[in-house]
């Protein structure tokens, strides 16, 4: 009621909030059936589901116009993807599976609403996550944030950025600055630096950056196979390494950091948004089994930690706490 | 990654995403004290919980900055309060009981977001509904959103809006048109057509603007005695009830609307953010006992489900589908 009414809109009328409701019940019906029998999904106060099999598991992520996407280089699809892909990040880096998402999509324009929600049910397909519930709303710029519920399973406990030890391997899933390059490439696109071509390397980095991807399999498997902790490479290697070094109340010492081809040393250590899972281990060979078993690629052993929580090394020099955080009151 | 990159941040550093995390998850440990043994809340990717001891229920609502709140009017804190308590307000109008919250929020200012989190908070500690996790980011203009996931106790099935037959009796849990008049009142003060004053209705109006209730209590209580079907007034009686009537299949007759001291008929039918519960039932009287036995005043009856869906009237005339609808595309 912040805002002058408009006129009253019939049931149903184009461009009315109850219309767009329906508009996505539909689509996400048609990528996920109807609610089972006893559930109740979109379409009322709240969505009423089955009490996860395990301990409840929750994580809620915001893409937002202008800060994490630039709806000038990518569409607003991506930008539905991308609220979905990392929320289930969050989820897959304690090892755990997700179960139902809600998603709420604040938008100046309608168009922008139904591409953020077909790229929100592609990703939710993709993971087989249904949308159970949401919220619409106007806004002046988009923002698309997503929470999920999901479910550890067993009696394991989750992997913490907390377990890591002295001595323990770190290991990454896969090369990094993929996101940060892709993006950077989009740039000069944008500035006709650069002719968009037909280049497989940069079309990989810039799928990488329009539609990252949650590594679901590779965290349970993690979990399965001796990880001591983890975290998922949101704001970039370095500082989400030294998240876990904090929690954890370790240092580590680097060897050195897998690049993704067509992407810089910096862009890996500080581009974030690669999604790609950092582990501590005290079995990397485990580890390594439980991956390929899994179907996914061996890690990549980047060093270790050490007992000195001061000691934060990349090849013997210092490594800065660097990559994304958002900083407020500037 | 969207934007240029900041300077590093030293961890904890004034201002950093980190250092906002840890000043919250202290506010919020000072609140509720640290999780419970077994349990992860904020600080890590995800919240591990407890599953629910019956079917989970999980709802979202977004506050966004110059649609549901006006910061020239109301504080940031307002706006966290606000947030919560609209999506607390979703869990109880299905009977059920909230348990844990997720809080995202977005903004362009560090004073914005430490009052914005207690507001956050306050509500949180009202309803004993802690926030076990969220998300940061800057932005351009606040939103909050607030996940909740709840819990719907017993075996018993949820109240939807699918429940009204012909005959059930309309109820409301109070009068309405309370939020929408103290918004009339504070933009009068803010031009300076009206003093601030001392006027104890006029405080009533303000406050259930800026702090609105979530009647959770009430919810439950009516679903343990005969509510048919049920929906919070968040968008305003009028599409409120349609919305039940479309859900359920019936049409309407209202005898009466019940206008809140200081409102107007206009404000109490289209207003919308007042949470009062509509609630449609085969046994009036039973529900008054229970509401009663709860704490709770009793319902304010307001007129009949009826069987032409066509029908939808108050005191004879037709009522149109009133209230607020975020409209997209124009």
């Amino acid at each position: 009621v912040g805002s002058p009414k408009r006129p009253p809109a019939p049931q149903g009328a184009p461009g009315s909030e109850d219309a767009a409701v329906e508009g996505l019940a539909g689509t996400l019906s048609t990528a996920f059936g109807p609610a089972p029998p006893g559930q109740i999904w979109i379409g009322d106060d709240a969505a009423i589901l089955p009490s996860p099999p395990g301990r409840l598991v929750l994580a809620t992520d915001a893409v937002v116009e202008g800060v994490h996407v630039d709806l000038g280089l990518v569409a607003p699809s991506d930008a539905g993807w991308k609220a979905v892909a990392s929320t289930l990040s969050d989820i897959g880096a304690m090892g755990a599976r997700p179960l139902y998402s809600l998603v709420s999509v604040c938008t100046p324009a309608a168009a922008d609403l139904d591409a953020v929600m077909a790229g929100v049910a592609e990703a939710s397909v993709e993971w087989r996550c249904p949308v159970v519930g949401g919220d619409l709303s106007s806004a002046r710029a988009l923002v698309v944030t997503v929470a999920v519920a999901g479910v550890l399973d067993g009696p394991e406990p989750a992997i913490t950025r907390a377990g890591a030890a002295p001595g323990d391997t770190l290991c990454v899933t896969g090369p990094l600055g993929s996101s940060a390059a892709g993006l950077r490439l989009l740039r000069s696109i944008a500035a006709g630096d650069r002719p968009v071509g037909d280049d497989p390397v940069a079309e990989r980095l810039v799928g990488a950056h329009r539609r990252p991807r949650a590594l679901l399999v590779e965290g349970a498997a993690a979990r399965s196979a001796a990880a001591a902790a983890m975290i998922d490479v949101s704001d970039g290697l370095a500082i989400d390494l030294h998240r876990l070094a904090d929690a954890s109340g370790v240092g580590f010492s680097l060897d050195r950091v897998p690049v993704a081809p067509g992407a810089t040393l910096a862009e890996a250590l500080g581009g974030g948004e690669d999604y790609e899972l950092v582990i501590a281990t005290p079995a990397p060979d485990r580890l390594d089994a439980a991956l390929v078993a899994a179907g996914a690629p061996p890690s990549i052993r980047i060093g270790r930690c050490v007992a000195d929580r001061a000691e934060r090394k990349l090849e013997g020099a210092p490594l800065a706490r660097l990559g994304w955080e958002h900083r407020f009151g500037e």
